[in-house]
């Protein structure tokens, strides 16, 4: 039986516990991975936090790439060595959301997040005592061997670097692809985005490849101008200043912006994303709040202004189909990585990693092992 | 100088005065309408009830349908006698939102609807006295001649009933337009329906017309079912008798509702009809409320669902294109019109029209002329 190290939340608002796991071999369809990246993202501090619980044990990590170490029976997609990044939604290709272009709501994928367990109802982890541990996202990219289900990954190029890879596969695939797939914007719109974290980092990069001529970015923290105006923003406001309503009313002629997006997760700068849109304009949110939280839109804007409010989830991507055409992007050099990258921890200081994440020190850090 | 019957509204929450008013002469790009029909609309009661409010004196009245009386310089589209139907946003066919497909959003019509003035700053009507009256939404329909732009009439065809045109402008054109402009609903969909008043019936209507196979009625009066079953309703929801989320949840296989529309304009059924649907399910809210009220949707819902909330003003039509569709449609039978006039009235007797819409006993009605 194979053991790795792991990182293991035992309970939510405690430090995760750094052990040997053991990695339960692929069943039927399933691949286990060997982990070589893996980000520090604020999805799993959410449940961190607990306010997203979870139930526990639990190995986290949803973002990462890595190598193909053994494959179960079935699985043709790809073989031992193969280079793969997983996706945080494993999609069955046979339900209504898969066969309509939505796999990141595909039931099969929204049951393993919200069970933590296999399709089969049972986790391919056990801690030292026999505790099976759950499975987040169906990926638990924070094990450094991790079983999942083929559909859960994504064959990539042998040739691109595999912390690259673990970028592209949850803040660049979500923060353009709501640019690209979820708004659509045409070249030429004026855009403000909410939140310069690591999925508002990308937003505003999708802008820039898209031809916006206006990409204005609002964050509380000011840290986070040289990095929103490294990826592309035109414009910064520290909403911790000044009203950034106002501000994007100032900087639009009175009109307020074609679109806007919203990266932070919280009911307020929802509110202010969209109020800032001019008539007939979009607001997209990709943020994930406390289960409870609620916006308050106002009903009126609404009908009178044509607004659309729209959430987006993996950027409303088909990650099989859009994450090789990022690395594609990236290997000509459109899509910009080396900017996103601020930190790398070993899996030993994860606890560290998330912790700078919630002090809003980092574009995005990842997880390397050799 | 002309002058003609009509309802001018002195103070808000107080009866309309029925009295004879000054209407001026078309000026440059302007006609007179002689009114035949009239639409009795909620959109008039925000005002009476003082909701939405507006300058007073003001002739109310957005809905209607007559015979152009005269016409001022420079005026190309119609000529005396020829029928049409005022639209209740002018469009400019010049701005970004003509530009963009989106009349109803257009600057000047928009301007025109929010001070009651002409697009020159003032107004056509004058009482008595000599006061200057303003105009609703440009086209004041409870007069019984009104000068308005050129570019807030759309000729139709003579033979066609002029009732049956003024049925058409408003709540046809809103509803039918909601589904097909605004929700662009496929064939085979699942749909919920919130609020089975003029607006709400046509949404049903629309979703009949691309061929829904649930089209789940939703209201609080018992009385409602009627209208909403004739017009295409195949289930029928008494909201104050059972929670109408959960009902829709049974009636879909717990799943939700592809596209829920919202025709009451209260934040309670908007928040409703969002609550009410499947993943990656779009919520169309056509309900006009209060200024200020503001709906509280659940952002994680938004996100993880991928749900979209939606505003439409006019269906989200081109009025000059989509009113002789709806017309065509009409005459070759698909679109149902008879059924939806309850009641008709005198311009003397539209206070009483008004207490009727109110206490929601009728599905729609007009007032008429000989
Ligand atoms: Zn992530
Ligand atoms: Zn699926
Ligand atoms: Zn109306
Ligand atoms: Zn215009």
């Amino acid at each position: 039986m194979r053991t790795a190290p792991a990182a293991v939340l035992y309970e939510s608002r405690q430090p995760m516990v750094i052990e040997e796991v053991t990695v339960l071999p692929p069943q039927l369809g399933e691949v286990m991975v060997r982990m070589k990246a893996a980000g520090i993202c604020h999805s799993d501090l959410h449940v961190i936090k607990g306010d997203l619980p979870m139930p526990c044990p639990i190995i986290l990590g949803h973002e990462g790439a890595g190598i193909v170490e053994e494959v179960g029976a079935g699985v043709t997609s790809v073989k031992p060595g193969d280079h793969v990044i997983p996706i945080w939604r494993a999609s069955c290709g046979r339900c209504h959301y898969c066969l309509t272009g939505k796999p990141a709501l595909c039931d099969m994928g929204t049951e393993m997040r919200f069970t933590g367990m296999m399709p089969d109802g049972k986790t391919r982890f056990r801690n030292h005592r026999g505790d099976s541990i759950r499975h987040y996202a169906g990926v638990s990219t924070f094990s450094s061997l991790s079983t999942m289900p083929e559909a859960a990954v994504v064959k990539i190029d042998p040739e691109f670097p595999l912390w690259k890879a673990a970028l592209i596969g949850c803040g660049v695939i979500t923060g353009v692809g709501a640019v690209i797939h979820a708004a659509q914007v045409p070249p030429g719109s004026k855009v403000a985005v909410f939140g310069c974290g690591g999925i508002g980092l990308n937003i505003i990069q999708g802008a820039r490849l898209v031809h916006c001529t206006q990409i204005i970015a609002v964050d509380t923290l000011a840290i986070k101008e040289g990095y929103a105006r490294a990826l592309g923003a035109t414009h910064f406001i520290d909403a911790s200043r000044q009203d950034p309503v106002q501000a994007i009313r100032d900087l639009t002629g009175g009109r307020g912006v074609d679109y806007a997006f919203e990266a932070v997760g919280l009911p307020q700068p929802i509110e202010q994303a969209y109020d800032s849109l001019r008539k007939g304009g979009t607001c997209v949110v990709s943020g994930i709040c406390r289960g409870d939280a609620r916006a308050a839109i106002n009903v009126n804007q609404l009908v009178y202004a044509e607004k659309t409010l729209k959430g987006t989830l993996y950027g409303s991507t088909r990650p099989r189909i859009d994450l090789p055409h990022l690395i594609d992007m990236s290997k000509v050099g459109s899509l910009m990585l080396d900017e996103l990258l601020t930190r790398t921890y070993r899996l030993e200081d994860i606890n560290e990693g998330y912790a700078a994440l919630e002090r809003g020190e980092v574009a995005r850090s990842l997880i390397l092992w050799d």
